[in-house]
């Protein structure tokens, strides 16, 4: 059994504002290019890995890609003609500049090592802190645009895949209860989108009265926690239900190794089973086959792919070919 | 294209009575045993072909599975306790005692040949008037339990697979302007059986006022021409609807190889659109294991694999597992 295929990937995320500045809402175009050239320089000067861009110089199609392969946010998009960000070749530690919040230090890793992504979001923090003057008040902490985020300014979120605890009917309940003490269940692309293919991001909620450390220890225990109510689910279904979950597994399989037409909604349905295979050890698929699968076959990507303006239903052709052709490349 | 692929197979079946003798709906234990061995007596004596059986002497499940092949009807095995049966070991000639009619003759061919069916019956036919009296008379012909087999006593009926008439809601038309001429179109198991996975029976309704010449000469002409219009609405629908239908061609190969659980009407229809990438030559796989699988998942056929008293779940789970194994075995 591979427990570990349950975890996708995790996510530190800091919103940081300067002294002595305009808050964003506030600011003017002067205001955005000073914090953008400050930032730029410094990060520059100090790290070779991480290079700069604007996004008034990508294209849309570009920005919704980098967005799909979670390397920028959404609201950074929207502010596209102020906003910039500087990122590294792997795309796991990026700095947004003038975002919601004028700095946001976002890192991730690979499966539930939180911590590696901690580690490598407070380098940046530690080096931006080093070389500039942080709005940070002695009572409030780090202080942000949005009150929700002032304190720590720390988003920890841990993507799961929770095919079991989904068909079970546990989400909800488990939102309710997680809620309560201040931690989020929420879907793929972050707050307000709906989960597909029963991905689900776990984050804290507050980001103040507690150290980083604690809230990072919450989020992790929190989903070693539900990691294991999955697997009671999972044993449970398949105690009861055997045939009909291999049934599912393997016709996922059949439908995404050969169907000509797949709109995301089905294809990301039918890769959550294909996923549960891969837990269960019935299908023989690297996780991380899984996880390009997951971000190749998003809409801005399978755009990027076809090259010129197409519609829905050139996408979900696209969709198919990709699925088929990486597919059939393995062993399975 | 493989337009042969449409046409599954062709029946001749011969419906005959003695003369002398009471009719069927009035025959005691004695006359029945009288007509048996009349009959068995003449075959065997002059064709080594053809084996006799008793159905008595069969499980009731055996009666089942040789109806699903087709060599028997259900009304022989209806009256399993005085019914019997000779046939050839290629199933495709049968002589049927004591059913509706005291005898009844079949010939079944593949494709298209129904003249090949006509001559092996015939033979039959021959060889019994030599040895027997007929029920005949001159102004009606073949005496009947049934008047509307009365005369020739002949139902010629072709096997074949439309799914594009079907899917464009064609076959009501077809089916109330062939009957205004005597023929008819039905599903799979003849009268009153559900059409599934596109496939139909085209017959003569009327037995007598023509020859047998004619009769066999008008349903294979209507045949010919549903075929041509089949085809006509196969170009139209591939010409409006291409990528559609390869999506369902190449999605029902990938459920029927790969799914754990199939129920019999989601088999039959998925085997029709497999059938159609076989026309299409998407699909690289023999007529005959299209052929071969229709009849092995049919109930009783998986019933007899198993082996044992089995639930409808367990026959689901059974028939996946015939069509994996016997689509795995192809290079497709």
């Amino acid at each position: 059994m591979k427990e570990r295929a349950a975890v996708l990937s995790s996510r530190i995320r800091l919103a940081r504002n300067l002294k002595d500045t305009r808050m964003p809402l506030k600011m003017n175009e002067e205001d955005c290019k000073y914090i953008r050239d400050k930032v730029k320089t410094i990060i520059l000067n100090n790290r070779t890995d991480l290079e700069f861009q604007s996004l008034s110089d990508i294209s849309e199609l570009d920005r919704e890609v980098l967005a799909e392969q979670r390397c920028i946010s959404k609201d950074l998009i929207r502010k596209y003609e102020i906003s910039s960000f500087l990122t590294n070749e792997k795309k796991d530690l990026t700095i947004m500049i003038n975002e919601e919040d004028q700095i946001r230090i976002q890192a991730l890793s690979e499966g539930i090592d939180i911590w590696e992504a901690w580690t490598k979001a407070n380098e940046i923090d530690d080096l931006l802190d080093q070389n500039l003057d942080y709005a940070y008040d002695s009572h409030f902490g780090y202080l942000t645009t949005c009150p929700t985020n002032t304190g720590t300014g720390l988003r920890a979120s841990i993507m799961v895949h929770l095919p079991f605890l989904t068909m079970d009917n546990y989400i909800e309940k488990i939102a309710s209860s997680i809620g309560r003490i201040g931690v989020a269940i929420r879907g793929l692309y972050g707050e307000g989108s709906e989960s597909m293919g029963a991905i689900y991001q776990i984050s804290n909620q507050m980001t103040t009265g507690e150290s980083e450390e604690d809230i990072i220890r919450k989020i992790r225990a929190i989903v070693t926690q539900l990691i294991y109510r999955e697997s009671v689910s999972r044993r449970k279904m398949i105690r009861n239900r055997k045939t009909e979950i291999e049934d599912k597994i393997f016709r996922a399989y059949g439908i995404l190794k050969n169907s000509r037409i797949l709109d995301l909604k089905e294809s990301m349905n039918e890769l959550s089973y294909l996923r549960i295979g891969v837990i269960l050890e019935l299908i023989d698929l690297d996780e991380k086959v899984l996880n390009d699968l997951a971000v190749l076959t998003q809409p801005a990507n399978i755009k990027k792919r076809i090259g010129k303006p197409s519609s829905e239903s050139d996408l979900n052709i696209k969709r198919a070919e990709v699925f088929r052709n990486i597919l059939s490349e393995q062993e399975v």
